[in-house]
């Protein structure tokens, strides 16, 4: 029986990335990275017993020795398995803070995980993607999570807008240059609060005003599913009631 | 026995407006609007002998009489049907001509097929939709149908640009105005030569260089699926080998 | 002696255009057009008083009609002035209603006055501007004037904002196709409000909280003064405390 | 005697840094900073000896020690001066390769010279122009010099376009935070070649074809003197000829 192709999910916590880990579960075997093994071991635990198939590990996509570590180790735990899909959703970075006030270890460190993370990703999935091209029904895809601070530097946002812009310059120069060689890659914009275990005690006057991380998913797989004469590169998703 | 709901689609030939109507019409009744009865009539028949359900009613939409006698026409043959969806996906005002061989008629008409055309549709479905919010599973959805002149003025092309510049404004200011009324107002860019009846002669270095009819309707469905906490306002489609 | 080569600023009220006019008219011999007489007549009688040149004529820009004969008559009063610059500096279309109140004259007038209005404007300008360009010391230039809904369709400016995108659409066309003609072709995003007679009596909390009139001439004067080597397409101009 | 105020120019190499430091070494003194002091001793000379005031300093912006030590020796040096204008126009990290290519070195050394850097500088160079606030006649000013690369992420500048990005959104973050408080923050936006000796081989079809780094001095000392009521935060400078 052939192995079940792959779906690498960089940055899972208990909420979006635990979405799309679920959804491209249901099709795919899958591996989730996060630094903290807490992040992904319940997700791993549910998603085996429900009859998908997933690990976890433990993963800096900060550090390329970390990544590649990993890398490492999914080929050895995979070996028959080519790679249809990699999603970059890293959480870290966020500050706000009045500009005066940042250190410059804010801003490499927001730089770190947004930027020098999808480098470090696409780094090693790529090869893999452009491998699979010809494996799997739909085309492998690259898909990058970014937020309202990927097209809006805001006041007391400067490393965390540096940091998701320079993400986007990356998943557009990815997009440009693996485009036409079959590889779909994608940026969305995640414009709103999610509702996620964290935010659960933010309130807001209207319902349904924080974003759905399983909506969130649902839409990644659209994404996967575009054949290649008809891909999306940028999708902005945002809660009904949302300023923008 | 509860009326089906309707998706009406402004723009109806043999390319993108049929894979759309198709695409709709397994959920839907759908209204067809064109000027030509030769462009929606085999479709008619064709998704009537398939077991859906279709009307076609011959309309100007760049005319706010034509779209009004069409939607008189709408209210009487279903009226017990809300309506859930309405695209627009107009055909008319490109044109490719240096600038000082334009001629002012060249302008008014393509901002009239483009933008009026727009603004007559919105007014008469926009009402229907929000009637429609609390009797359907989807929020209802109004989504326009842009192009790579909707974000860039080329040479040459300066009565489209504007007529299509003039048609995401519209889709913005609706978006931001009736997104928080609970409707999913969405502008799709497509960016490149759709594979349609006119374009099969044109040839590419590349397979699949062209734009599938039938991927730009499933992802219409898509738009039209998502939950109101979970709307995307643009999305921009490409064939994998598009420069952009 | 030789004619005092030629400004002609479309749009010409007690503000902005009043001292776009005056600056211009430091160096060049300018003809204001605006529909009403009320509207140039001091301002003719006060550059010609302190020693400039300058005619006025009633011109709707929205009419070609109007526009060629505007025209028409500064060819045959400037008959030895070649063309240096043209300014697009039109007040109409501005409307903030709900969609559901607009209506299409609301939708076709904004685009008469912005969008037509533009566009012939530049027809008769543009050859001009071409045929001027050995004679006079800066590149020949047409500058649009833009505004916040040039770049955002917000909720409830609905027919503003298509006017507005469709004339930036038409002056990035123009530059596309004029600027390697040697026609300097610019268009100034003006966000905020202005300080004018009209708006005397807005008051906000923090002191120069408008837009001066001159300082936005001094700035298309020094657009006008870019040599063909390093044209700006684009300007946003706003006040230190505007929000964006 | 007053002394007189400064301007900061960060990024000085015979090109459109010595161009901007002799445009503002006409009213200012002015200081530039460049690893190599090859880079500034000539024409620290030359704007001495033309009767103008100028210092360098072996500076490197990606290292906040460096920019600590050269803001403190600035200080020392000019105790009575306050700072005009600092311009941040770094030329590092200008790599063009393809993806699988680039080392995480590339990346990292490409934000480390734009991204850190414009954040140190910014960081250092902020707090004296608020001092400087009431004691000059136009309002303190930061200007960053972007690229094509700061808005398009094109293939094969995956890391360039990153570092370019991540610098304009610390742009707008500073503008949209220190505009409030009478800062003038800019971003220009330089897309085309520029005409410097390390360009001068480099032959266009068309004469201009170039950018001219006077000419982006001027744009650069025009911002510089545009007041408040009217800031332009953006301006894109490009060649007639150029394709964009």
């Amino acid at each position: 029986m052939a192995s079940k192709a792959l779906a690498i999910i960089a940055g899972v916590g208990p909420g979006t990335g635990a979405s799309i880990a679920r959804r491209f579960a249901q099709t795919y075997s899958v591996v989730l990275l996060s630094r903290n093994p807490d992040n992904y071991e319940p997700l791993v635990q549910e998603i085996n017993s429900k009859g998908g198939q997933a690990i976890g590990i433990s993963t800096d996509v900060s550090d390329a020795n970390s990544v590649n570590a990993a890398f490492d180790q999914i080929a050895k735990q995979f070996p028959d398995s080519v790679l249809a899909a990699t999603i970059f959703n890293p959480g870290g970075g966020m500050v706000r803070k009045p500009f005066l006030e940042l250190t410059e270890d804010d801003y490499s460190s927001a730089i770190k995980s947004q930027g020098n993370g999808g480098f470090n990703i696409a780094k090693r999935a790529l090869p893999l993607l452009l491998e699979a091209k010809d494996s799997i029904p739909h085309p492998p895809t690259l898909i990058f999570t970014g937020a309202t601070a990927s097209l809006k530097g805001s006041a007391n946002f400067a490393t965390f807008a540096s940091a998701k812009f320079a993400l986007r310059a990356l998943a557009q120069s990815l997009a440009r240059e693996f485009g036409p060689r079959g590889i779909h890659v994608s940026h969305a914009i995640i414009d709103g609060v999610i509702d996620i275990p964290r935010t659960k005690a933010w309130t807001f006057e209207h319902e349904d005003a924080k974003l759905s991380p399983d909506a969130i998913a649902e839409s990644y797989w659209h994404l996967h599913t575009q054949p290649r004469s008809t891909f999306a590169f940028e999708l902005d998703l945002r809660p009904y009631v949302e300023k923008w």
